[in-house]
């Protein structure tokens, strides 16, 4: 039996506050005085920023009110120590929507760890600016909408993705391979849920081409970055990154391909963090805590 | 400034017991009713074996009682939770032995990483069947004994170096590439307090000469295991591994040199959880709490 | 301009004798003598076994006479020297089976990777003892075919893949995952062209369930091996392993979720270095060649 | 028996040129008719730079002429060829000049590495502009010279450092953490013989505090950079790099301590490189044969 269990529904509380003391103890025992068996409980502080932060999954089997009440109670006693949080729970399956352009081995690899039930979402839609992939969108039967960009319609093109996520109540957008700039307006309306992979160990090789950049330089590595997408062009809060060796015998294309590697695993493992909700952004950096129960 | 500041005295307590609601509200309330600033707490739930762990780092200057009454009262409100638990203080510096044969590059490291500050333990003996590695323990100012071993004074051998950790007051046995294999009673005096390097990646390659082992068969990639020591040779507890590729290039001696860095390394990360009291034995696993403040 | 260029033909000659003086000049120079360019040079010396490897890579646009002629006189050349040796051509496109049982993750990655153009080869059939993986061969419109087995038609079944196999022209059997032993004949008919993914770092862990053995044994790292197979079970010669950090938070179905990531990746490359012609089998080891243009 | 056998003289070419017809023909007959057993035979194509490089490794045993004359012989040969060449025979031990600054921890890997055998060289003296690590020049029995720095005297402190290599005829220098800049001049004279460690993953994290900057950016790896030193800060030929995950967790100062492990191998890896005559400095980036017999 696992904590995991498909029939058993949880809750997961994720708190940032001050760091101040009793914590533990209060935010626990608020829990306990409610009924509920603690599944999981994980915490860090950040000495230099004073502030402390906590992942708490509950089982919701031992829920005696109705959610409303437990978030306005919980509210309640938060309130004098300062608590931001946010709760999540395991039966709202959140909702995927995929930003490809050409390349295919991140969005099959999504695709499948989805079906396979690896990672736990629903993908409503996949949004291209090119109709290439529109193949790899019909073979998992999800819907492909293509807006083609040219010099003019940029604005445009990035309001029509924007009204189809909305349409489709998007939670998370997924850059997988996505080789458009996002507009402040989009990353401020989707903060904290655009994740990015970045072909290159940020902050090494920032922009475009950056395995013709690795080459050029003769690096000894070469790596992949997930990160989540803010105004600053690959200046996002890191969330996952993955590198491997390559020797002066990898030409560009080999390190494309050892590279693709990367760079699929390392957005699986960002996207499974985010759904899991064991990132918090705090001071351009990501916490995020380990695989828990 | 960091929690682990050379003047903050603070107490670990390493608590195991079976799952039960409310573990974490009643623990961390237990403290917190004391006065304590909880520094760090981790924790972890084995399911299958039903069992719930948990590491506490604690402020001592809130300590307002004697240590002896803390320790009485805590023992008193574990006992209907079924509490298995210790408690460690930061100004008792444990004291290793360090226990070689010939090979000098991980006894090298842990004297280094002690003499630096990174590694906070007292090593006032270094122990060894053969005289060859004096002179390191020369240039460290360390007693070394020498207990030759022959083909009929392994018991006799067995008890003067016994006898040499009990006069030292030896907290932690280090085997540092010790390559002698204890007695049973060796073993349960010091139950989980003997950390072994092997030069393999366990459960492969057990016993002699593993990098030979290792070229035989042809593997590309070859490592290291710091475990505790149990009766069952080369079978106990796991607490760090690594490795590293290699390649049909790489001699036997290729693979001892590069083997030799993967030991040093796992080993002091291995010496240091237990030293830093982040490692729990259960079911013949170890638990290592990840590096906290 | 790659020397891969897709219409550059070029053949690779592998070779392996008793080691001897000025083997590179005699035979790097009975090639140039014919007109040819080599594209890349690899050797390896087996000191111990005083074995000498070799892999020249020619551009087949200098070849003056036929292939037939050219073997033939290289086959006279390499008598005195004792030669072990075969060519193969860039226009022979070798053909793969891959068996498969219920594991898509291996199937899926060699099928994308086949379709992108990375590893070069043709499909013309996945074979299984299952029905499940069935829509993923349609996917990809490849023909499958099922051979279940029961508890008496082990031997007939073989004899079924065996005559598939034969029917297609197989130069190279995969098994991705495909759960079953094989008979002695059926290896030795294909020897060294039956390759394995092992879903853990041998020799640790062989046989089945190697995630549960893992997760009981409380290893740090979990890994995967992909190898040639012998009438030896999992006692193979290595092509490929790669491993990655665990702790005592995964469960044995977050093992199988990391593991799958690293069996498709140690898989694909090693089924890439032998289509490549960079492996040759020497007294139970591989040897893999890097990488060549 | 290893070629490697420490009684076996042999001699290491290095050689480069034009991309051109029969080159591993025509200079492998050289050595064959001169009655050479080649040892070892690595190369390597640059197609985008149309540049050939090759390393060969010769048993010593076999030389009927003087070494004068096998150079001028070459030398003639290679003309028309365009060859670009060095030789290195393996009993000219070359000589270090480790440079440090405060950190201990490179320093004592070299010179324990040197001491154990495992990196073949003489070091015949250390320099610091500070001096703190004088203790360890003592405990190695090797001379300790302190050239300390001030706002004026930078420029008289860089001669008198290049007088003392130049008085212990010092082949290679290594900076082991020596936190200075060094001239164009001093640059230029020891053109790919000055080798730096750099505390982060190049060319991430240029300049100073490397370890600061990664903590601050949140990156989830750390990593060092071997490089050969060029007027060009941070932007030499990178010559090894390794990297090691990180979290949140994990404070500047354990940064630190997990980085020095990183900086201490991979300086090793690069001057055991260099030495062993395997780097080839080409168009900013540092071809790196592996390690052969």
């Amino acid at each position: 039996m696992n904590h995991s269990n498909i029939d058993m529904k949880y809750a997961v509380f994720v708190i940032q506050c001050p760091d101040q003391k009793g914590l533990v103890s209060r935010i626990s025992t608020f829990f306990y005085k409610k009924g509920f068996n603690i599944l999981h409980c994980q915490q860090h502080t950040d000495i230099a920023q004073n502030q402390y932060f906590m992942r708490l999954k509950l089982d919701l089997g031992c829920l005696s009110s109705s959610r409303k009440d437990l978030e306005r109670s919980f509210e309640e006693f938060g309130r004098p120590l300062n608590l931001e949080w946010s709760v999540h729970y395991s039966d709202h399956i959140q909702r995927i929507a995929i930003l490809v352009t050409k390349s295919s081995h991140c969005l099959y690899d999504l695709l499948l760890r989805q079906q396979g039930g690896e990672v736990s979402c629903e993908i409503p839609i996949i949004i291209s600016n090119h109709p290439d992939l529109d193949y790899v969108a019909d073979i998992f039967r999800i819907p492909f909408e293509c807006f083609p960009l040219n010099h003019e319609n940029k604005c445009r093109q990035e309001l029509e993705v924007r009204r189809v996520l909305k349409q489709h109540h998007i939670d998370l957008v997924v850059l997988a391979r996505y080789m458009q700039i996002l507009s402040e307006e989009f990353v401020k309306e989707y903060e904290q849920r655009v994740i990015n992979i970045h072909h290159a160990f940020l902050p090494a090789f920032k922009g475009a081409n950056p395995y013709q950049q690795a080459s050029d330089r003769g690096v000894k590595m070469i790596g992949a970055t997930a990160h989540y997408v803010t105004a600053d062009l690959d200046g996002g809060p890191v969330i996952e990154q993955d590198v491997q060796s390559v020797t002066h015998e990898h030409s560009v294309e080999d390190l494309k391909q050892i590279g693709g590697d990367i760079e699929r695993n390392v957005l699986a493992r960002a996207v499974k963090a985010h759904l899991e909700n064991r990132t918090i952004v705090s001071n351009g950096r990501t916490i995020v805590f380990s695989t828990g129960v």
